[in-house]
């Protein structure tokens, strides 16, 4: 992708080096496979720059261990690092016990934690995997959300993923991309395999 | 994305195990960010399931080194394996020197050598970034592409990546994702930036 130059250069008081460093706000949406995907693989780039990556599973989380967990905890150090948190099986700050079956107060309580983060500016990357759904099912304020990352202090990056991207989110957003199904083996009758899906 | 059930179940003869272990061709294709960072997190996924992977990255792949090839060479052992080849630095199995000028002989050198892996079933997942450009300027012909991939023995998944994907590789594909560009950086005149496109 990094090909070619840009189409526009704005005057925006901003040399092409502060620009190009500007922090993103990255949107993968739609129905089709691969929005978390990239975004793992994002993050895996950015740990070979040594970028302190925090990786917060919402929805799914609780019920599959993901190949690249496991592969990220293997890589060793001397590059980036990667912390994963995930909802649903408590979030790893969270002392309450029992909440599993709070998954409304479990998102806002994640999101409470990632913006003290971003105050803190302790990432370079934050993966908010799947984080559309709470924000659509009305569990994190989108408005709180938006204006949380569009003042965000220094240098952070945040990749977030999941179906329907809310409009303000993705006006917000640097970089939108929608992964659009055209085709599926769930189609045609096949389930998901390891390897492929996790 | 493994949630839910298959919409059809196929009177194919097949078992839901069988079924659900068949091989995949997937193609991850269109204008927008994410088609080869998806398929080299479905590689890491890949590689946590013990797979041997093959990359072969056609086109950019003399200009850049990518974050994923450093990153994979760093995973340790017990877990699968990655072969890392690129067209235009010379294919690493090639004993020709010189053959830089001439991308069209690499990029059907790269394919011969991939033909052959598949007779001999190699590899677990191939993954051709950006094949979809030698195919499209004539340098790989489709139809010998689809004849091989049709007819691959075992049990060998494909990955391939690129914009405009030929008609015939997205009938043969079990999975096509197209990645669509909603909003990008480079239209706002930001160049690329390390960790973010490689």
């Amino acid at each position: 992708m990094p090909e070619g130059q840009p189409l526009v250069v704005p005057n925006d008081g901003l040399t092409t080096r502060q620009r190009r460093n500007r922090p993103l706000v990255m949107v993968h949406t739609g129905d089709g496979k691969g929005k978390s995907t990239a975004a793992f693989g994002l993050a895996l780039r950015g740990w070979n720059q040594g970028w302190d990556i925090g990786i917060f599973q919402f929805v799914k989380s609780a019920k599959w261990r993901l190949g690249e967990q496991t592969a990220f905890e293997m890589l060793p150090p001397g590059k980036g690092s990667v912390e994963w948190h995930k909802m649903g099986s408590g979030w790893s700050w969270s002392r309450k016990a029992g909440s599993e079956e709070d998954h409304a107060a479990d998102a806002a309580e994640g999101w409470a934690e990632i913006k003290r983060r971003i105050a803190a500016e302790q990432h370079d990357l934050y993966l908010l995997d799947e984080f559309t759904y709470p924000i659509n099912w009305g569990w994190v304020d989108i408005d709180d959300v938006v204006e949380t990352l569009a003042n965000r202090p220094g240098n952070q990056h945040v990749v977030i993923t999941g179906r329907r991207a809310d409009p303000k989110l993705v006006e917000l957003a640097d970089l939108v991309t929608e992964m659009t199904k055209v085709k599926h083996p769930m189609d045609a009758g096949q389930k998901g395999q390891k390897g492929i899906e996790w």
